[in-house]
Order: structure tokens, then sequence, then C-alpha cells
């Protein structure tokens, strides 16, 4: 199963540091790409140079307009809002459907059209929270923890030690 | 179990967003408490007026030396790094003991102290993301997603919907 992750509404100056963590976090929990409706491409280069050092591909793509992406989309579109139906009662569902998963996430304002779009809209709780946090938490579940166990294939790789810090580096 | 949540390294200007974010976090996925080791008032007034709204308490406290914070805590004293013991190593550790958890989430910039003063030396996965997914993915692992369906008794509700939005507001 392929995750695309659709990031709407990207402000250039003040989200810039959400929307980068939101392909970190596309990238670490198992996705393969994500989607942007604005061009911003400092997110490109800084997810570029953590790709080259730790890794893992990541696409990353700028489109015009989502609207056609969402309805174009092979597989369930999935949107995270605080207003859907809670992840603990169709998390079971969605994992249960082999099919490719768009998850879209927004900011502050998404439009309604988005809600009639998406195949599922889900609630990761019902509380106002975090875009980095919903989708964190979303693919976790999705995967059931397993992807936080891949073999990135870095230049660098971290050995997990329960006190300090050890990287090992390899010329791949 | 009681879990408070020590924000370090919170830079004013840069880090706003993302600290409040750490916040919100806390509240939704059942932490009582979050510290940081900055003055900022805005993070207390903007997770002020969610509580406001939407219910349920996070208190918010302000310290000037986290070494003290950390050595004094009575419980499980939780690190998120990605240079730690993955999660899906050690989370049936931490949820067996039933102490109260200290998690404690940095910038870029942890002083290797940290890692020493801390029980636990925990990765949500061994990758660079967020904070803010860290500590959502490892809040939602401790207590075994059912933070989610906590009633918040805030003014306004939400009743999760399969497609739009519905809110009840109540005099409380």
């Amino acid at each position: 199963m392929n995750v695309t992750v659709l990031r709407l509404g990207h402000r250039y100056a003040r989200d810039k540091r959400m929307s980068t963590h939101i392909a970190l976090v596309a990238r670490a929990f198992g996705a393969q790409k994500v989607v942007y409706d604005t061009l911003d491409m400092e997110i490109a280069e800084s997810t570029g140079k953590i790709c080259k050092e730790w890794g893992g591909d990541i696409e990353i793509e700028f489109i015009d307009s989502w609207r056609p992406y969402i309805q174009d989309f092979d597989g369930d579109r999935v949107h995270l809002t605080m207003y859907g139906i809670n992840i603990n009662d169709c998390i079971g569902d969605l994992k249960a459907s082999k099919k490719d998963k768009l998850v879209i996430v927004g900011g502050q304002k998404v439009p309604s059209e988005v809600y009639s779009l998406a195949d599922y809209n889900v609630g990761v709780g019902n509380q106002p929270h975090s875009e980095v946090a919903a989708l964190a938490v979303f693919l976790d579940r999705l995967f059931s923890g397993k992807e936080l166990e891949r073999d990135f294939l870095g230049k660098k790789t971290i050995i997990p030690q329960a006190c300090g810090k050890k990287v090992v580096e390899k010329r791949r």
C-alpha cells in the first residue's frame, strides 16, 4: 500500500517549519510522496538534505490545483480533520482496505468541498491540536508501528542507545 | 498515571508555533501539564483560549532551570530522542510501570546531560522528524489510543461526522 500526503493551504512564511515537518513525518512514518498546493522550494531542499544524509526516498511535488488531484486519485482519500469520525472507530476499515491512500492534511481553513471529495473524514481525536501530530499518529496506526523499524539505507544510520548517541557512517 | 511534558530549548520567535503545538498535543493526548524552560506568555494565552472553548485542563508552567526539575521528578523520566531505544522495543515496559511520567522533548540541540538524567531515552523511530509528532505518537502508544475518547467537557463539543462539521455548544 502506497501513501501520498497532500498538504493543503501552506502559507509561505508562516507555515514553513510546519510544512517541512509534514514532509519529514511522511518520510519517517512510511509515506512515499508529499504534495503541496503552494510552491516552496525550501521545503524540497531541506527534505532533500535529510534524505541525502539519512536515506529513504520521499518524493516532493508541487501542484497548481488540489481539486483534480483529489478527484483523480486512485485509492482511498482520507482527510484528517478534528470534525471527522474518531480514528478509533474507523482505522480497522482503513487497514483492511489494501488500496493506496491519499492522506489530506489542511491548516486552519479547509474548503468544505474537501470534506465531500474525501472517502473518509477521520479525526485523530476530536480536539484541536496539530496537523503534524495527526499525520504521525494516523500513519503509525495505519502501519501498526512497523514503519518505525525500516532500514533507510542512508549514509548515516543510528544505532539505538539506552544513553547517548551512536551513529555509523557508511559509504553507499 | 499523570504525565508532564517538559519542552526544552524553546526559542521565542522561531519556535512559537511548534511549542504551542506541543501544548495542544499534550492536552489532546492525555497529559496534565507542560513545562517550558523559557518564559513565553503567548503559549500560555493561546493554550488557555483553547481550554476555555473546548474544555480540558492543561497546566502550563515556566521554570528557570531544567536540571533540578528533571532530577527531582518523582516517576519515570522519558527523553524522546531519535538516538534512543526504538519505542517498539520499550513501550511495553513503560506501560507496565504505573509511575507518573515526565516526557522530555527537545529541539535540535539537547545537552548531553539530559540523556544521563533520563531513565529512558526513547526513539519514536530512529529518523529525524518532529518533536510534535514524537510526543503525539508516544502518548498515543502509552495510553493505547484511549486518550482520544475522553470527554473534555468544553463549551463546544464536536459530534464526529462522516462528512462536514457538527459542533454543539453547551452552557456549563
